[in-house]
Protein backbone atom coordinates (compact mmCIF):
# COMPACT_ATOMS: atom_id res chain seq x y z
CA UNK A 1 0.00 0.00 0.00
CA UNK A 2 1.35 3.03 -1.21
CA UNK A 3 0.10 7.08 -1.27
CA UNK A 4 1.86 9.24 -3.85
CA UNK A 5 1.01 12.96 -3.66
CA UNK A 6 2.19 15.02 -6.78
CA UNK A 7 1.37 18.54 -7.99
CA UNK A 8 1.57 20.96 -11.09
CA UNK A 9 0.91 24.50 -12.01
CA UNK A 10 -0.74 25.74 -15.06
CA UNK A 11 -1.08 28.97 -16.19
CA UNK A 12 -4.71 29.85 -17.71
CA UNK A 13 -4.72 32.31 -20.52
CA UNK A 14 -8.58 33.98 -20.07
CA UNK A 15 -11.39 34.28 -18.28
CA UNK A 16 -12.95 30.97 -19.12
CA UNK A 17 -11.29 28.28 -20.74
CA UNK A 18 -11.06 24.54 -20.08
CA UNK A 19 -7.35 23.24 -20.69
CA UNK A 20 -7.01 19.11 -20.98
CA UNK A 21 -4.35 17.81 -18.31
CA UNK A 22 -4.77 14.47 -18.95
CA UNK A 23 -0.98 13.75 -19.83
CA UNK A 24 0.35 15.71 -16.53
CA UNK A 25 -2.10 13.28 -14.59
CA UNK A 26 -1.02 10.39 -16.42
CA UNK A 27 2.69 10.99 -16.28
CA UNK A 28 2.37 11.10 -12.32
CA UNK A 29 0.21 8.05 -12.23
CA UNK A 30 3.46 6.01 -14.25
CA UNK A 31 5.95 8.11 -12.15
CA UNK A 32 4.19 6.94 -9.26
CA UNK A 33 4.81 3.03 -9.95
CA UNK A 34 1.18 2.03 -8.78
CA UNK A 35 -0.56 -0.71 -11.01
CA UNK A 36 -3.48 -0.67 -9.05
CA UNK A 37 -5.72 1.54 -7.08
CA UNK A 38 -7.21 5.07 -7.65
CA UNK A 39 -5.94 8.35 -8.43
CA UNK A 40 -7.59 11.67 -7.32
CA UNK A 41 -7.19 14.99 -8.79
CA UNK A 42 -8.21 17.93 -6.66
CA UNK A 43 -7.69 21.42 -7.07
CA UNK A 44 -8.01 23.78 -4.45
CA UNK A 45 -9.35 26.80 -5.88
CA UNK A 46 -13.26 28.05 -5.38
CA UNK A 47 -13.45 29.60 -8.58
CA UNK A 48 -12.31 26.76 -11.30
CA UNK A 49 -13.27 22.57 -11.24
CA UNK A 50 -12.44 19.41 -12.29
CA UNK A 51 -14.12 17.42 -14.75
CA UNK A 52 -13.91 14.55 -17.44
CA UNK A 53 -14.64 14.56 -21.18
CA UNK A 54 -14.04 14.54 -24.34
CA UNK A 55 -10.95 16.88 -25.90
CA UNK A 56 -12.73 18.84 -28.63
CA UNK A 57 -12.05 23.32 -28.84
CA UNK A 58 -14.96 23.40 -30.46
CA UNK A 59 -17.17 21.39 -26.98
CA UNK A 60 -14.82 23.53 -24.96
CA UNK A 61 -16.91 26.22 -26.31
CA UNK A 62 -20.19 24.87 -25.96
CA UNK A 63 -19.42 23.60 -22.57
CA UNK A 64 -18.42 27.15 -21.51
CA UNK A 65 -21.39 29.01 -23.08
CA UNK A 66 -23.98 27.00 -21.23
CA UNK A 67 -22.06 27.26 -17.88
CA UNK A 68 -22.27 30.93 -18.23
CA UNK A 69 -25.77 30.54 -19.05
CA UNK A 70 -26.12 29.26 -15.80
CA UNK A 71 -24.55 31.19 -14.05
CA UNK A 72 -24.00 34.34 -16.54
CA UNK A 73 -20.56 36.70 -15.74
CA UNK A 74 -22.59 39.98 -15.52
CA UNK A 75 -25.32 39.45 -13.10
CA UNK A 76 -26.13 41.08 -9.66
CA UNK A 77 -24.58 38.48 -7.48
CA UNK A 78 -24.95 39.85 -3.45
CA UNK A 79 -21.11 38.41 -3.32
CA UNK A 80 -19.68 40.91 -6.14
CA UNK A 81 -21.83 43.82 -4.27
CA UNK A 82 -19.88 43.29 -1.16
CA UNK A 83 -17.01 43.27 -2.84
CA UNK A 84 -18.06 46.10 -5.63
CA UNK A 85 -14.84 48.00 -6.68
CA UNK A 86 -12.61 44.97 -5.53
CA UNK A 87 -11.68 43.85 -9.36
CA UNK A 88 -10.74 40.18 -8.44
CA UNK A 89 -13.91 39.98 -6.67
CA UNK A 90 -16.15 39.73 -9.09
CA UNK A 91 -16.71 36.58 -9.70
CA UNK A 92 -19.73 34.43 -7.89
CA UNK A 93 -19.98 33.10 -11.32
CA UNK A 94 -16.66 30.92 -10.68
CA UNK A 95 -18.20 30.35 -7.25
CA UNK A 96 -21.50 29.22 -8.50
CA UNK A 97 -20.52 26.95 -11.46
CA UNK A 98 -17.30 25.57 -9.33
CA UNK A 99 -19.85 24.44 -6.60
CA UNK A 100 -21.62 22.64 -9.33
CA UNK A 101 -19.48 20.79 -11.21
CA UNK A 102 -16.54 20.85 -7.78
CA UNK A 103 -13.17 20.59 -7.78
CA UNK A 104 -12.05 16.63 -8.02
CA UNK A 105 -12.32 13.65 -10.00
CA UNK A 106 -11.58 10.35 -8.97
CA UNK A 107 -10.46 7.37 -11.13
CA UNK A 108 -9.44 3.77 -11.13
CA UNK A 109 -6.13 2.54 -11.53
CA UNK A 110 -6.76 -1.05 -12.89
CA UNK A 111 -4.42 -2.99 -15.09
CA UNK A 112 -1.69 -0.72 -14.65
CA UNK A 113 -2.98 2.34 -15.93
CA UNK A 114 -6.00 4.79 -15.23
CA UNK A 115 -9.20 3.28 -16.45
CA UNK A 116 -10.36 6.66 -19.04
CA UNK A 117 -12.38 5.38 -21.48
CA UNK A 118 -11.89 5.84 -25.20
CA UNK A 119 -12.68 9.64 -25.58
CA UNK A 120 -12.86 10.55 -21.86
CA UNK A 121 -9.71 12.95 -20.07
CA UNK A 122 -9.13 15.11 -17.55
CA UNK A 123 -10.45 18.52 -17.78
CA UNK A 124 -8.92 21.82 -15.80
CA UNK A 125 -11.83 24.21 -15.99
CA UNK A 126 -10.79 27.90 -15.13
CA UNK A 127 -13.65 30.40 -14.86
CA UNK A 128 -11.87 33.10 -13.27
CA UNK A 129 -8.19 33.74 -15.27
CA UNK A 130 -6.37 33.79 -16.08
CA UNK A 131 -4.32 32.90 -12.75
CA UNK A 132 -2.29 30.50 -11.90
CA UNK A 133 -3.54 27.24 -10.87
CA UNK A 134 -2.28 24.24 -8.66
CA UNK A 135 -3.26 21.06 -8.96
CA UNK A 136 -3.04 18.13 -6.70
CA UNK A 137 -2.22 14.68 -7.42
CA UNK A 138 -2.64 11.68 -5.03
CA UNK A 139 -2.80 8.09 -6.28
CA UNK A 140 -3.44 5.10 -3.89
CA UNK A 141 -2.68 1.66 -4.58
CA UNK A 142 0.14 -0.53 -5.19
CA UNK B 1 -6.54 -4.81 1.46
CA UNK B 2 -8.48 -5.98 -1.20
CA UNK B 3 -8.77 -4.43 -4.80
CA UNK B 4 -12.10 -6.00 -6.90
CA UNK B 5 -12.44 -5.04 -10.09
CA UNK B 6 -15.95 -5.70 -11.95
CA UNK B 7 -17.74 -4.35 -14.54
CA UNK B 8 -21.39 -4.75 -16.38
CA UNK B 9 -22.81 -3.95 -19.54
CA UNK B 10 -26.47 -2.19 -19.67
CA UNK B 11 -28.68 -1.90 -23.51
CA UNK B 12 -30.15 1.76 -23.04
CA UNK B 13 -33.52 2.02 -25.00
CA UNK B 14 -34.18 5.79 -25.47
CA UNK B 15 -32.16 8.54 -26.48
CA UNK B 16 -32.48 10.20 -22.25
CA UNK B 17 -32.98 7.70 -19.94
CA UNK B 18 -32.15 7.11 -16.22
CA UNK B 19 -31.56 3.69 -15.13
CA UNK B 20 -31.23 2.30 -11.65
CA UNK B 21 -28.13 0.55 -11.38
CA UNK B 22 -28.26 -0.11 -7.48
CA UNK B 23 -28.80 -4.09 -7.63
CA UNK B 24 -26.02 -5.01 -10.09
CA UNK B 25 -23.33 -2.69 -8.06
CA UNK B 26 -24.67 -4.24 -4.53
CA UNK B 27 -24.14 -7.73 -5.65
CA UNK B 28 -20.85 -7.03 -6.58
CA UNK B 29 -19.96 -5.21 -3.61
CA UNK B 30 -21.34 -8.86 -1.90
CA UNK B 31 -19.35 -10.98 -4.13
CA UNK B 32 -16.43 -9.09 -3.49
CA UNK B 33 -16.59 -10.26 0.02
CA UNK B 34 -15.38 -6.64 1.10
CA UNK B 35 -17.00 -5.47 4.46
CA UNK B 36 -15.30 -2.11 5.07
CA UNK B 37 -13.90 0.43 2.58
CA UNK B 38 -15.34 1.86 0.01
CA UNK B 39 -16.69 1.69 -3.64
CA UNK B 40 -16.25 3.53 -6.98
CA UNK B 41 -19.11 3.55 -9.60
CA UNK B 42 -17.14 4.78 -12.94
CA UNK B 43 -18.58 4.97 -16.44
CA UNK B 44 -16.06 5.22 -19.19
CA UNK B 45 -18.21 7.64 -21.69
CA UNK B 46 -18.64 10.96 -22.41
CA UNK B 47 -22.21 11.28 -23.31
CA UNK B 48 -23.63 9.53 -19.83
CA UNK B 49 -23.08 9.94 -16.21
CA UNK B 50 -23.84 8.29 -12.97
CA UNK B 51 -25.41 9.95 -9.52
CA UNK B 52 -27.38 9.21 -7.10
CA UNK B 53 -30.97 9.46 -6.08
CA UNK B 54 -34.25 8.31 -5.50
CA UNK B 55 -35.83 5.81 -7.46
CA UNK B 56 -39.14 7.49 -9.08
CA UNK B 57 -40.08 7.01 -12.32
CA UNK B 58 -41.70 10.05 -12.25
CA UNK B 59 -38.83 12.06 -10.77
CA UNK B 60 -36.72 10.47 -13.66
CA UNK B 61 -38.80 12.53 -16.07
CA UNK B 62 -38.22 15.64 -13.91
CA UNK B 63 -35.03 15.22 -13.94
CA UNK B 64 -34.25 14.37 -17.47
CA UNK B 65 -36.43 17.93 -18.30
CA UNK B 66 -34.36 19.80 -16.12
CA UNK B 67 -31.51 18.31 -17.68
CA UNK B 68 -32.08 19.20 -21.08
CA UNK B 69 -33.39 22.34 -20.39
CA UNK B 70 -29.70 23.77 -18.47
CA UNK B 71 -28.68 22.30 -22.07
CA UNK B 72 -31.60 21.37 -24.58
CA UNK B 73 -31.01 18.61 -27.44
CA UNK B 74 -31.57 21.17 -30.21
CA UNK B 75 -30.09 24.37 -29.90
CA UNK B 76 -26.78 25.57 -31.58
CA UNK B 77 -23.80 23.75 -30.83
CA UNK B 78 -20.27 24.18 -32.00
CA UNK B 79 -19.08 20.47 -31.58
CA UNK B 80 -22.15 19.44 -33.62
CA UNK B 81 -21.95 22.30 -36.42
CA UNK B 82 -18.25 20.47 -36.74
CA UNK B 83 -19.50 17.04 -37.17
CA UNK B 84 -22.93 17.99 -38.75
CA UNK B 85 -24.14 15.14 -40.76
CA UNK B 86 -22.35 12.44 -38.76
CA UNK B 87 -25.92 11.55 -36.83
CA UNK B 88 -23.93 10.08 -34.12
CA UNK B 89 -21.97 13.50 -33.58
CA UNK B 90 -25.18 15.58 -33.16
CA UNK B 91 -24.80 15.22 -29.06
CA UNK B 92 -23.08 18.41 -27.71
CA UNK B 93 -26.20 18.57 -24.93
CA UNK B 94 -24.83 15.32 -23.96
CA UNK B 95 -21.23 16.19 -23.10
CA UNK B 96 -22.11 19.12 -21.45
CA UNK B 97 -24.54 17.10 -19.05
CA UNK B 98 -21.94 14.33 -18.69
CA UNK B 99 -19.45 17.01 -17.53
CA UNK B 100 -21.38 18.97 -15.59
CA UNK B 101 -23.00 15.66 -13.39
CA UNK B 102 -19.54 13.70 -13.90
CA UNK B 103 -19.07 9.86 -14.71
CA UNK B 104 -18.51 8.55 -11.04
CA UNK B 105 -19.46 7.93 -7.29
CA UNK B 106 -17.67 7.05 -4.18
CA UNK B 107 -19.84 4.98 -1.90
CA UNK B 108 -18.41 4.34 1.56
CA UNK B 109 -18.69 0.52 2.71
CA UNK B 110 -19.55 0.28 6.02
CA UNK B 111 -20.41 -1.91 8.14
CA UNK B 112 -20.89 -4.97 5.57
CA UNK B 113 -22.25 -3.16 3.01
CA UNK B 114 -22.55 -0.09 1.04
CA UNK B 115 -23.53 2.79 3.11
CA UNK B 116 -26.29 4.25 0.85
CA UNK B 117 -29.20 6.17 2.65
CA UNK B 118 -32.81 4.84 2.67
CA UNK B 119 -34.12 6.83 -0.96
CA UNK B 120 -30.44 6.79 -2.17
CA UNK B 121 -30.15 4.95 -5.35
CA UNK B 122 -27.43 4.63 -7.56
CA UNK B 123 -28.64 6.00 -11.30
CA UNK B 124 -26.71 5.51 -14.72
CA UNK B 125 -27.53 8.87 -16.96
CA UNK B 126 -28.10 8.04 -20.47
CA UNK B 127 -28.31 11.21 -22.87
CA UNK B 128 -27.03 10.17 -25.64
CA UNK B 129 -28.93 6.58 -26.36
CA UNK B 130 -29.50 4.28 -27.28
CA UNK B 131 -26.05 2.40 -26.72
CA UNK B 132 -24.55 -0.57 -24.99
CA UNK B 133 -23.11 1.18 -21.96
CA UNK B 134 -19.94 -0.20 -19.53
CA UNK B 135 -20.05 0.43 -16.06
CA UNK B 136 -16.90 0.05 -13.65
CA UNK B 137 -16.87 -1.04 -10.58
CA UNK B 138 -13.62 -1.17 -8.49
CA UNK B 139 -14.62 -1.95 -4.41
CA UNK B 140 -11.00 -1.55 -2.22
CA UNK B 141 -10.61 -2.02 1.45
CA UNK B 142 -10.91 -5.82 3.49
CA UNK C 1 -3.94 1.13 7.35
CA UNK C 2 -6.95 1.94 8.87
CA UNK C 3 -10.84 2.77 8.50
CA UNK C 4 -12.43 5.41 10.64
CA UNK C 5 -15.83 5.80 10.17
CA UNK C 6 -17.75 8.42 12.39
CA UNK C 7 -21.14 10.78 11.63
CA UNK C 8 -22.87 14.01 12.94
CA UNK C 9 -26.40 15.26 12.55
CA UNK C 10 -27.17 18.92 11.88
CA UNK C 11 -30.37 20.79 12.04
CA UNK C 12 -31.26 23.08 9.58
CA UNK C 13 -33.88 26.17 9.94
CA UNK C 14 -34.87 27.09 6.47
CA UNK C 15 -35.99 25.32 3.00
CA UNK C 16 -32.76 26.30 1.03
CA UNK C 17 -29.80 26.73 2.79
CA UNK C 18 -25.89 26.29 3.05
CA UNK C 19 -23.65 25.28 6.26
CA UNK C 20 -20.40 24.94 6.57
CA UNK C 21 -19.30 22.18 8.14
CA UNK C 22 -15.49 22.20 8.17
CA UNK C 23 -15.30 22.53 11.38
CA UNK C 24 -16.90 18.70 12.39
CA UNK C 25 -14.75 17.43 9.68
CA UNK C 26 -11.64 18.30 10.23
CA UNK C 27 -11.91 17.45 13.93
CA UNK C 28 -13.46 13.97 13.05
CA UNK C 29 -9.72 13.82 10.84
CA UNK C 30 -8.05 14.76 13.79
CA UNK C 31 -9.66 12.25 15.90
CA UNK C 32 -9.06 9.72 13.44
CA UNK C 33 -5.12 10.25 13.96
CA UNK C 34 -4.92 9.36 10.34
CA UNK C 35 -1.82 11.58 8.67
CA UNK C 36 -2.14 10.42 5.26
CA UNK C 37 -5.11 9.11 3.33
CA UNK C 38 -8.64 10.27 1.92
CA UNK C 39 -11.43 11.53 3.55
CA UNK C 40 -14.90 10.75 2.01
CA UNK C 41 -17.97 13.28 3.65
CA UNK C 42 -20.95 11.53 2.34
CA UNK C 43 -24.64 12.69 3.27
CA UNK C 44 -27.68 9.38 2.73
CA UNK C 45 -30.37 12.37 2.00
CA UNK C 46 -31.81 12.44 -1.53
CA UNK C 47 -32.87 16.32 -1.32
CA UNK C 48 -29.51 17.49 0.04
CA UNK C 49 -26.25 17.83 -1.12
CA UNK C 50 -22.21 18.28 -0.42
CA UNK C 51 -20.29 21.02 -2.11
CA UNK C 52 -17.14 22.78 -1.53
CA UNK C 53 -16.63 26.75 -2.08
CA UNK C 54 -15.91 29.76 -0.19
CA UNK C 55 -17.43 30.49 3.39
CA UNK C 56 -19.47 33.70 2.06
CA UNK C 57 -23.10 34.51 3.26
CA UNK C 58 -23.60 36.84 0.56
CA UNK C 59 -22.05 33.97 -1.89
CA UNK C 60 -24.46 31.43 -0.39
CA UNK C 61 -27.28 33.90 -1.47
CA UNK C 62 -25.75 33.63 -4.71
CA UNK C 63 -25.40 29.74 -4.92
CA UNK C 64 -29.16 29.30 -3.66
CA UNK C 65 -30.37 31.49 -6.25
CA UNK C 66 -28.86 29.89 -9.16
CA UNK C 67 -29.73 26.63 -7.76
CA UNK C 68 -33.75 27.31 -8.17
CA UNK C 69 -32.69 28.95 -11.31
CA UNK C 70 -31.49 26.10 -12.72
CA UNK C 71 -34.58 24.00 -10.83
CA UNK C 72 -37.35 26.12 -9.60
CA UNK C 73 -39.50 25.52 -6.29
CA UNK C 74 -42.45 26.35 -7.78
CA UNK C 75 -42.96 24.35 -11.31
CA UNK C 76 -44.90 21.31 -12.47
CA UNK C 77 -43.22 18.51 -11.39
CA UNK C 78 -44.47 15.24 -11.94
CA UNK C 79 -42.77 13.69 -8.58
CA UNK C 80 -45.27 16.88 -7.11
CA UNK C 81 -48.11 16.28 -9.00
CA UNK C 82 -48.08 12.50 -8.13
CA UNK C 83 -47.53 13.33 -4.55
CA UNK C 84 -50.03 15.86 -4.72
CA UNK C 85 -51.44 16.80 -1.42
CA UNK C 86 -48.38 15.23 1.00
CA UNK C 87 -46.93 18.33 1.85
CA UNK C 88 -43.22 16.76 3.09
CA UNK C 89 -43.44 15.13 -0.89
CA UNK C 90 -43.68 18.46 -3.21
CA UNK C 91 -39.37 18.58 -3.10
CA UNK C 92 -38.96 17.77 -6.77
CA UNK C 93 -36.65 20.57 -7.12
CA UNK C 94 -34.32 19.74 -4.27
CA UNK C 95 -34.14 15.77 -5.60
CA UNK C 96 -32.70 17.46 -9.17
CA UNK C 97 -29.97 19.89 -7.55
CA UNK C 98 -28.86 16.50 -5.42
CA UNK C 99 -28.50 15.01 -8.30
CA UNK C 100 -26.57 17.42 -10.02
CA UNK C 101 -24.26 18.90 -7.42
CA UNK C 102 -24.65 15.07 -5.52
CA UNK C 103 -24.15 13.54 -2.13
CA UNK C 104 -20.40 13.67 -1.48
CA UNK C 105 -17.26 15.04 -1.70
CA UNK C 106 -13.47 13.21 -1.42
CA UNK C 107 -10.61 15.19 -0.04
CA UNK C 108 -7.09 13.91 0.10
CA UNK C 109 -4.99 13.90 3.56
CA UNK C 110 -1.73 15.04 2.81
CA UNK C 111 1.13 16.07 5.88
CA UNK C 112 -1.12 15.38 8.47
CA UNK C 113 -4.56 17.32 7.31
CA UNK C 114 -7.04 18.05 5.02
CA UNK C 115 -5.77 19.27 1.78
CA UNK C 116 -8.09 22.07 1.15
CA UNK C 117 -7.17 25.49 -0.47
CA UNK C 118 -6.89 28.44 1.22
CA UNK C 119 -10.66 29.58 0.63
CA UNK C 120 -11.94 26.19 0.21
CA UNK C 121 -14.77 25.11 3.14
CA UNK C 122 -16.82 21.78 2.88
CA UNK C 123 -20.25 22.83 2.83
CA UNK C 124 -23.59 21.00 3.16
CA UNK C 125 -26.36 22.06 1.31
CA UNK C 126 -29.89 21.69 2.28
CA UNK C 127 -32.41 22.26 -0.19
CA UNK C 128 -35.38 20.90 1.04
CA UNK C 129 -35.25 22.00 5.33
CA UNK C 130 -36.03 22.10 7.77
CA UNK C 131 -34.74 18.53 8.73
CA UNK C 132 -32.51 16.95 10.87
CA UNK C 133 -29.51 15.26 8.99
CA UNK C 134 -27.02 13.21 9.10
CA UNK C 135 -23.13 13.38 7.44
CA UNK C 136 -21.72 10.31 7.41
CA UNK C 137 -17.16 10.70 7.51
CA UNK C 138 -15.13 7.64 6.27
CA UNK C 139 -11.27 8.26 6.94
CA UNK C 140 -9.08 5.99 5.27
CA UNK C 141 -5.53 6.02 5.56
CA UNK C 142 -2.53 5.62 8.21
Amino acid sequence: MKYVNDSFTIKTSKRLEIIDITNYVESMVRKSGIKEGVLIVFEPHTTAAITINENDPELFEDLLHIYTKIAPIEQKYQHNLKYAGVPGEQNAHAHILSSLIKPSVIIPITNGGIQLGTWQRVLFVEMDGPRTRKVYIKVIGE
